[in-house]
């Protein structure tokens, strides 16, 4: 606590944020505390005697510390794997009540459930001066930093390749992708570097002043950021004066780590932000379940404020089954957060051996070919699979010549019709082309031609989180595309 | 469905919608069911088979057919009151597999929950030809509207007294609103005519073109808007070419009706739609549980597709817990339709008994005072309270000659004055103020300081849904306070 120094970071607010008045009565509910024992006509909240429920409960997989391996006993042990029971109840007292949890609450959630997440991101990032706030889910966290930082006009940096769902969001209320390049460490800084200190405002209009990044195991690219390139990034966003979106979904499952420390995971950015430019965007959906749609932002005091602002105008509070779940989850009664951490570690063994199962099957059918390879991920569920498009019989360079600025390359076609041979032999593999971050025109300016990140498509986004049974079997139909579509035109 | 007449209603859209671009991952996603049995390495969702739950329950009260007053049950008889547990297993089928309610699903949600929640608006609404949409509750359902429909400069038309988290909210958005003058019946059709017919966009912009509407048991007036106004207001919006946002909370709480028929509640607007102009935003908020936040929009189908992906930009789909109650709740499985339509109108029968309760008490400690009065609310959960302002020593009229021009009255510093004598002898209430819609200076200058709302803020907003054994001392202290204010000056 004690390393923060306040930064002024007032500015980075949007357009939005900043009309957005306090609601009246909020105001208001602070007077109505003048005395104890107020008797209040003023809510219009149903009463909890008309709720119909008396109880909800979880079953949810033991994680108790007899368990040596909790993920590997929940799927091998099928229906006689020892359960654990989440619960909040009408007539029983728990970590929370129910009728707290499904009565009406803020835009920051239960402060229980709020309390949990906190313990949680206090033993994991130990961050400097920061606070939690509930969200619905990875998307709606990621999407209202979006909103809370980016007024039309605005630019912010991202991965050249980066998830789609999420630098498509906020295209229509006016903010502009500059794309940073990527090497199979992420996030190359001296192209960071390189494009904030060659912008010119008077051309390109607002330098970016935000950084979206996701530092582990990064969808698509699977990448991780080091600890050096992180610190340097950090750096970067303080000399530019950037605030940095950290959308962290795969941080608990990085791999090859030495298990034994206490927290063996990379240090987020969070953990180093002695500034408050840091928000991170937290998920359970790799951990737990997708569906579950809670998650959660650290972030300073400041943008916390107006982060509940905003929940208090679109979503209000999570929803209280959620609320519930992590509250218990992360309880006395549940799991704990000694329970949450056995099972994510157990976890990170699983996908573990399983990237070691898919990469075993890809070196055999797939590198073999000579016509692909990759990197093994350090975090996340995807290998980033290159394609040597530049083997190809029909493989151009200069196509700029006959009359085109950008790609210089046909490597777009290629790949495209690679894909559709995979589609064609049975086979779904996600194309680098949908990953390509939408490039606003000033962006594509200041980049320059020479660099189109057309150029560089020549990559498929594989999974090992899906079916293990059709590793080999798909891996195998991916190598023999490969080798037709290198040899057909021969 | 045959009654639907296609009405162009693209123009409504907000710059944002209109800049919406689809994903380019979900176009892929149509391509890869080319073949039956395609393999895929192309998803990123986790296994489910390393989901760690194993069954949700929520145990509820009954509803069912033999038990003749479900929710007078589930209040007097205690921990030994009847329950019906709905739930999904990994095991077990129910009406929703855990499986597919904890994955990712797209933004119209689960096709079950949909299913549900279509089959219940069938049933009450017949809409002519309309599509549902679930949502995170009914703050994100009519906060999603205002996004749809609102760009920059917009007007939005409401009632002069309105709700003021949803007033709010699209403030930051650079929405203006034009409150329209409300009776006891509600918003006053003439008014509407006259605001729109007196519209001139040279002077004024953009002429108001979306309706925010509370027709039952509106929030903070009680109003119910009659079927006849309803009509009026309806034939308005095809006149003047609005979009009408019915937000429709207390629908289920309609008193005094003749319970016998099969539907005895009011025709909402959704129901007389032909022209897919109603947006209709229901709640399980005030009939279940507010923690829930689970609830749908009921549009065109036109809406429809830019409110699933405004949902995959923002939120996503709702959580998985909630998808899984409504679903149960509404399936064989759980209450059905029927057992829902049963809770209901027992709910209903509740509230009007406290409704009766609380009334017996205002007439006999508040309205006997001579200083104020009320009309019986015909649904919902306030009683809003006229305070006879202009029979207090101080009150004056014309305080504009006094260097002024709005409001006319000092009816706003007599209210505040009120309302703060009440906090201190301990009751909370709610001062019409706090409810007064935000006008914009163009909707000030249209409606002339003659019609200053401040001159019409003698009301308190008053609930019969808290603890009704406070209602009597509540109201005692409310006489009590009114006698003391209005004799202290003589």
């Amino acid at each position: 606590m004690s390393s923060a120094k306040p930064v002024d970071l007032t500015h980075h607010l949007s357009q939005e944020a900043r009309q957005r008045k306090p609601n009246a009565m909020k105001a208001l509910w602070r007077l109505t505390k003048r005395k104890p024992d107020m008797i209040s006509l003023g809510t219009g909240d149903p009463h909890f005697s008309l709720y119909p429920m008396k109880q909800v409960s979880f079953e949810v997989a033991s994680a108790a510390e007899d368990i040596e391996d909790p993920v590997a006993t929940w799927t091998q042990a099928g229906p006689s794997a020892p359960t654990q029971t989440f619960m909040a109840s009408r007539d029983e007292p728990r970590s929370v009540a129910l009728r707290t949890a499904m009565a009406y609450s803020t835009g920051a959630g239960l402060p229980e459930a709020q309390r949990a997440v906190t313990d949680l991101t206090n033993f994991y990032h130990s961050p400097p001066d920061h606070v939690c706030t509930l969200t619905i889910g990875n998307m709606d966290g990621v999407t209202k930093c979006f909103r809370l930082l980016g007024s039309p006009g605005d630019h912010f940096l991202a991965d050249e390749f980066s998830f789609g769902a999420l630098t498509n969001a906020p295209l229509a209320h006016g903010i502009n992708w500059v794309p940073v390049k990527i090497d199979k460490g992420g996030l190359i800084p001296s192209d960071l570097e390189h494009v904030l200190s060659s912008w010119d405002e008077e051309v390109h209009g607002r330098r970016p002043h935000v950084l979206y990044s996701v530092p582990s195991g990064q969808n698509p690219t699977g990448c991780t950021l080091s600890l050096e390139r992180r610190k340097q990034i950090y750096a970067l966003a303080q000399r530019f004066d950037l605030v940095i979106i950290e959308d962290d979904p795969y941080y608990f499952l990085q791999y090859d780590l030495e298990e034994t420390s206490s927290n063996p995971l990379m240090p987020s950015f969070l953990s180093m932000d002695t500034d408050g430019r840091v928000m991170r965007v937290d998920s359970f959906s790799k951990v737990m379940m997708p569906g579950m749609r809670l998650g959660w932002i650290t972030s300073s005091q400041y943008f916390h404020e107006h982060l509940v602002s905003l929940n208090d105008n679109s979503t209000q509070h999570p929803h209280g089954f959620g609320q519930i779940f992590i509250t218990e989850m992360l309880s006395e009664f549940g799991w704990g957060l000694d329970g949450f951490d056995r099972w994510t570690r157990s976890l990170r063994k699983q996908y573990q051996r399983r990237r070691d199962v898919f990469l075993e099957h890809f070196y055999r059918e797939v590198a073999s070919t000579g016509l692909a390879s990759t990197e093994p991920p350090e975090a996340g569920m995807f290998v980033w699979t290159e394609v040597h498009i530049d083997r190809h019989p029909r493989f151009r360079t200069d196509v700029r010549d006959a009359g085109r600025t950008t790609p210089r390359t046909n490597t777009p076609e290629l790949m495209d019709e690679l894909f559709e041979r995979c589609l064609d032999a049975g086979l779904v593999v996600m194309p680098a082309s949908v990953f390509a971050a939408p490039a606003s025109e000033g962006a594509l300016k200041l980049l320059g031609d020479e660099n189109s990140v057309q150029d560089r498509v020549n990559f498929l986004r594989t999974t090992f989180a899906g079916e293990e049974s059709q590793m080999q079997p798909a891996l195998k139909i991916l190598g023999t595309v490969l080798k037709e579509f290198f040899n057909e035109s021969k």
